[in-house]
């Protein structure tokens, strides 16, 4: 929608962006697990409203609703689920200092992975990597943050300062201490810029671009190698590195994308009784994804086509039991971009296989995965 | 309120729409729980929002927020209640194919009873009848939802396929598979036309309306009877029958209705280990509902008057740990409207009996009811 | 922001007013507690709405959402937290039946104290007493209210009748009976009224105010002394006494407010097995507040600078374990108003000293705080 204009440079923006359709997953059902999974769901549904109070001082807040969600990631979970999971995702006070620099406060994203920066109404793919998110926060935050452009946006630098991580002693999962957490990026974009607070995961074939990107996360004293005897504190530290490129031509548009990321906790999971933050799907891991897209020059039909593929490959510290436990993810699909962002379908099949499978728990076995999306943004 | 026009095509409604008032039960309190009980509180209290984004696409949201509710249909439970039910009501992608054809997708009302979708605010009682609920998503489902009409609203069908069951194996209650819940309706609409998703309990004697119709809903294997061996595995099958007639005169309009539903789960309460959702208040049962009222057809003082009653009837198969209990219904009451459903006083006393009480608990002994709710729409 | 006219009286406001910056505490975090801990948070986050059906009747609701919070005023609870506390704070029917008489339906704010109906967004100090919350609905119920104002505002009535205690016999802490709780007000505003339903803690330099005020509430059998054999009924009782004046000179603006508050249940506390609500913070006490501030005559920069003071003493019937325990809070700091109460930043230090403190666990002990809060009203 457009802003409404309420004078004296007062702005008020209303939005409403959904992404609702069906998940099958071949298992997670049934006596054993063994049966296939269907459901009907968001993925996303956010109402929002942006608001300015002059040109350099404006909010930015969206709510996020989703209820009973079965299929996730990497596990399946069908249960009536009583929570009713609606919160402030985005809480944002921004003061834009002049054309080159801004900054942020309140609950927002912090910078460590380019796709954790790149829209979730505007992927390549169906969604970003589900091996990315950050430890503790993984993608939100709260705390304040800076971002300034060099050279018309040639150089981006960021930072920010977060709550970080904040302990759980009565789940066994004490904080050694209250520190906060630090988050700095720079990318260099060639040709056309990326400006802003947020990336695209394609420009429709708008702009030709060449970003290359690299990040650091770093918090003190985050978790305890033993939470029992609250010893061996270990520091965490992240590093990442991405590229991205997008170039239009007469055959069509081509893009294409890949990042590597490194979390670490100086070995925790080795300890004696280690945070279970430390490890998992979010703790401890490195690994890479890469991403590539087709998008044909012409329409068919009343939309554009976008054809994609993407390549996951991730080693965690431990995960479901096992150590050293690998993921590869593969996925294929399909954009039908009826306007641009604001009315798309999205189909995608996916396989995630694991390098240890476990036991007779679904859970924890290869599964592959059909998703049929429909994105309206308002 | 009027939508914001936002140019292009689109526009943007807000609302905000609340039930308060009081409520007054004769048993629930005191040392027994044989002292009554007073409580305010909002019955419905919701914000939303409708967005146009052309002719034929559109959404519609609304939250409803109710907190530490006392005093429910059949149950006293008098806690403070830390749980904040604030969530999404509705989630609807509206797309208008034609005028006589609709798709939404999305998180909204299943067509199984008539009253579940006449509007909440547009009830010819207080409410709706407590007992017409379907099991499991008693009254709204994710999915997808088709309605056409034809002979300009004549005939009126409605399909939808949605989640449906999703089990809980955690409290006992596993989901024997992951199958959608298919619900149909049809109806003919004699005189006036009712058209569109919703219906109303009353058209103010502007309309006159003669409207029956009939409703099936199914899932495959929904529960099992042997909840421990995972055996017994049970369908789910309901259906409903009924009937709305509001009649215009010069001595004022009278408006008649009456339903007929039966919820059953092939007698899976008979079973070793019965799921816990196949009989109780949203579980196999079968009954009816009449309910009708005067209006004068001048108006008293401001506002119009409108005198009700209602009479529901329904045989649980197992309901506070009696087979076959039957429970009775009885409200009369009087509608105050100063303008239309915009707003409303409604006042309201109701019993209801049980043909088996049980012990000292108040909870599952006869009780009367008196309601006084303001109803405001903006 | 102003209103959306949507024709025929009809008016809609939207809002967004959030604090949000730092909060560090002496205490708290580390191995023993003894760490300083260092929080980035919302104060309060606010999305709300106000809307006018006609010049009579308007409705006013707005939510809250915090997440995740460390530091409160007497604790530090350093753990993620799952729950998303975001709910409706405040949703009000209002009818405006002549000038001088307005009535309340819904969820409002209670008048016993002063400073509660002080805004939040308007404070003299950071913010409020954190001594001087109600019993079970500490600031908010749900309920009907009056006010009633004569001589042009020279004496201000307010009375409601409000749910109050509704029990939770579940945590041991069961309701004697459905009683509803009953608050009364009267002030006298000489020089410029304070007139309406909410106070100020300044008004900048534009106004002179005198007001004297005094309340209480009442609710009867709120707990018992015994609640194992449910028996010795308390009432609740509470009263207060407040006085504010501003006087803005040619040297600057000059505030100073003080109250006195006493909340009794009849010495619940010292029965066999007492309500935990009869005691501990929001329970039985006694005490006072007193705050100044002085406002420079001049702009310092862009804003108007304003130093205040305040101390807060008050003796808990049993607090952390100790009979009549004594609390001292001061706290000094500054406020700078860049936009009046739309655009503000505050810094303050406080120190809280308990007469007992006890053994090893710091959340009984002495301690500092520093707050440094950004506030903004769109």
């Amino acid at each position: 929608f457009k802003p409404i204009d309420l004078g004296d440079g007062h702005y008020l923006k209303f939005f409403y962006d959904a992404q609702f359709g069906y998940t099958g997953r071949n298992t997670g059902s049934g006596d054993e697990g063994e049966d296939s999974t269907n459901e009907f769901n968001f993925r996303r549904n956010r109402v929002g409203f942006i608001g300015t109070y002059n040109e350099k001082l404006s909010f930015y807040v969206q709510t996020e609703y989703i209820e009973d969600k079965n299929i996730s990631p990497l596990y399946v979970d069908v249960s009536d689920d009583d929570d009713k999971n609606f919160y402030l995702l985005d809480a944002q006070i921004r003061y834009k200092v002049n054309g080159n620099l801004d900054v942020v406060l309140g609950k927002f994203k912090h910078s460590l992975t380019r796709e954790n920066l790149e829209g979730c109404f505007n992927p390549l793919t169906l969604d970003r990597s589900h091996f990315v998110y950050a430890p503790f926060k993984t993608s939100r935050d709260k705390g304040i943050g800076v971002r300034y452009e060099v050279a018309e946006g040639l150089l981006q630098f960021r930072g920010e300062i977060q709550e970080g991580r904040t302990g759980d002693e009565g789940n066994g999962s004490p904080d050694p201490g209250s520190n906060l957490r630090y988050t700095g990026r720079v990318h260099l974009s060639l040709l056309d810029k990326e400006r802003g607070y947020g990336y695209k995961g394609t420009y429709f074939g708008k702009k030709k671009i060449l970003t290359v990107g690299g990040s650091a996360q770093y918090e003190a004293d985050a978790v305890y190698g033993d939470t029992v005897d609250k010893t061996d504190k270990k520091d965490y530290v992240a590093y990442s590195a991405d590229i991205f490129a997008e170039y239009p031509t007469d055959l069509g548009t081509f893009t294409a994308s890949a990042a590597y990321l490194e979390i670490d906790f100086d070995d925790a999971y080795k300890g004696a009784n280690p945070d279970s933050n430390s490890y998992g799907l979010n703790g401890e891991r490195k690994g890479q994804y890469f991403k590539a897209a087709y998008m044909l020059p012409q329409p068919v039909g009343p939309g554009l086509v976008q054809i994609f593929g993407r390549y996951d490959n991730f080693e965690f510290a431990n995960l479901n039991g096992f150590y050293d436990n690998e993921v590869d993810f593969y996925a294929g699909g399909i954009n039908y971009y009826l306007n641009e962002d604001k009315l798309k379908i999205t189909a995608q099949y996916s396989q995630v296989t694991f390098e240890d499978e476990r036991g007779t728990d679904t859970n924890m076995q290869d599964f592959s995965t059909f998703e049929l999306y429909l994105q309206v943004r308002f």
